[in-house]
């Protein structure tokens, strides 16, 4: 009498399995180059603590509450001020906090996808975003980056011979995986591409801030206001773990995502909490001491990358953000060489978790601001080891 | 040259508009029964400052990451302990932390629906659910709820007409915006339905824990857990704000729903908080004060709605949860009641809103959770008043 479901048809997107999570444990001596997480120790903790015992007692009563308190405000003032570092100039209500970067991505594919709709990503790109947009039935295409970040010209001839997508997905600061910054030439020709072909683009600038230089680009939305949806985050400045991103768009798109939220507000609680950190922390002094770290350890990466592998790899020296994208001369199984990392006591991520189309990379991506400098020193040494070992075995291979 | 995106296509399961939020200024004297808000004044927030203070303090380092601290297991344990008064046996992994009970509604929906599924609901039945339904492209049909909560036989005998659909979205517990619970037998019977027919049950017991009584029934999902997705949240026992709710789930669908969620972890600041909250707070202590205030104040606005309504209304008495669900015996547009008692100084909710099928309704929803027994019965006395002005400008025009 009992159906056990075998027939049972789940949304037809979800994937086969789960492609990130899962814990696997490790000794505490292994080096988790793989994670893309800012530095714990710079995590502001005493002025957050202060900060959340104040906003509960003063402002909780409705904080605590659907709708929230001031804290939402002042935290949209807060990123209304900080846009302004973009060539941003918007209004409060063109603010939409969202549970993180990774939820904006999701509520935009979800405002804008059809089923079997085109989103165009470059590749490599961030696989989270890519996951958001398959699950909301997207086809997806991929244009190639090179330093100067997404290859417009490519994108270009593409709008010359096909339908225009939905929107194109981009990182233009501090790219993840690829750490190249988009030019600014590049920027304003796709903003009117986006104009002129009638599509959105979806800016993701969770790294703006942690920029090594004192240049800070104007953002692509700063080109064409009504066909860009930016967003942004608190991820990488205060803490994943707040998970507080948001939405700066303006027009038709706005009124849309407004809908698809339906009103509903991000937690009231985190937000009335940040509003009251930014009285009690000065932002400036906090973010230069995440920029001064990560320098360093960027630098540490990039010596250590050349002092073991010299002319095996090239790669672009990032000038902020998170990461070091690798690229090895020889071609070389980078999933294996993972895997090999791993059981040596490196983790690193391969570089086919950056496209989608299940092509072979010989590149792998290693993030300099989790671990200090003497794990980046060790981690980079035992990645050289593992992978002159393959190489060495394979040249043995081929004598043999 | 440039195209203003006239024809441009939004997802078109989207709405025309946004059918909840925006903010409608009142006077500080307008009495809000629509709200379905818990009562600030027993907010724990002195504990809840306190825990959240040392939870940053303490675990911040790893609470500030994505993957969380010990606050996400800590905070499950204390969700499988409570669901043990509702005969629900699960170990931690069988739990999922969600953004509030609307988030987990989304993502049951987003991974059973494809476009065009048919999803069964109660009617009337919580408009944030069947709002998430439609935007998954599900095709809704509703039943009957009576005393007893929904009228099973009814299901029955559409299952042996029809296909089954993906799920059915009950609320068991004092019903939104019912105030009903589901008898025993007919949870029984249901969940048998469920697996003879091969179909899932969503389970949203949002309100559970405040029953007026000592009773706790068995949850659906203790007659058939392999068949049923449970809600809970934390909304109305701490909070809406801190926006956690969970999933617990059983076998293909939970492995499923773990798919979807891609690892990702829900606030794990928050979490943290949660579960420095529950070593500081009596739950037990904090929950009776809740559910002692609001039987209180559902006597208040009972008697309220007798004195000043007599024979004129209907209503079945809650034995817990926040809500009356209140039928005037006359037929009567509450559309017009609500913004006639709007301008007179007193919120409710038309029984439109609760119905995903565009008929007209005789009822509406009262809350007697958020306002003081002072605002409840001024609010009652305008209702009244302006329900008695219509009727009589009825009868005055049919004299005419």
């Amino acid at each position: 009498m009992v159906n056990q479901l075998k027939e049972y048809e789940y949304a037809k997107y979800l994937p086969e399995k789960s492609s990130i999570g899962g814990t696997i444990t490790t000794e505490d001596s292994h080096v988790h180059l793989s994670f893309g997480y800012p530095n714990s120790d710079l995590f502001p903790l005493q002025a957050l603590s202060e900060a959340a015992s104040e906003a509960i007692l003063s402002g909780g009563h409705l904080a605590l509450h659907y709708f929230g308190g001031d804290g939402i405000n002042k935290t949209k003032q807060w990123i209304k001020e900080s846009a302004v570092h973009r060539s941003i100039e918007v209004d409060l209500d063109q603010i939409l906090t969202t549970s993180g970067a990774q939820h904006a991505i999701d509520v935009a594919a979800r405002t804008l996808i059809n089923t079997g709709d085109e989103v165009w990503v470059e590749a490599p790109t961030f696989f989270g975003a890519t996951q958001a947009f398959q699950l909301a039935g997207a086809k997806i295409t991929s244009f190639p980056i090179d330093r100067n970040g997404l290859v417009v010209d490519e994108v270009e001839a593409a709008l010359k011979k096909r339908k225009a997508p939905k929107f194109i997905y981009i990182m233009p600061n501090f790219h993840n995986p690829g750490g190249v910054n988009l030019s600014q030439d590049r920027r304003e020709k796709l903003a009117k591409l986006a104009e002129q072909y009638s599509f959105y683009i979806l800016e993701d600038d969770a790294y703006g801030e942690l920029s090594f230089t004192t240049d800070y680009q104007p953002s692509v939305y700063s080109y064409a206001p009504s066909h860009v949806i930016y967003i942004g985050t608190f991820s990488k400045i205060i803490g994943p773990g707040v998970r507080i991103g948001w939405i700066i768009a303006k027009g038709e798109v706005l009124s849309k995502l407004n809908i698809f939220l339906q009103g509903s507000q991000t937690n009231p609680l985190t937000q009335e909490i940040l509003a009251q950190l930014f009285t009690k922390l000065s932002f400036q002094t906090h973010l230069t001491s995440l920029i001064d770290d990560y320098r360093v350890k960027r630098d540490v990466m990039v010596e250590a990358l050349q002092q073991t592998f010299q002319d095996h790899i090239s790669f672009h020296i990032p000038e902020g953000g998170f990461f070091i994208w690798v690229r090895f001369k020889k071609d070389i199984d980078t999933d294996e060489l993972a895997a090999r990392a791993f059981r040596n006591g490196v983790s690193i991520v391969p570089g086919t978790s950056f496209y989608q189309d299940n092509r072979p990379s010989n590149e792998i991506r290693l993030c300099f601001t989790y671990c200090d400098a003497e794990q980046i020193k060790r981690g980079v040494r035992i990645l050289a080891d593992t992978y002159f070992s393959i190489v060495k075995s394979d040249v043995e291979e081929i004598k043999a």
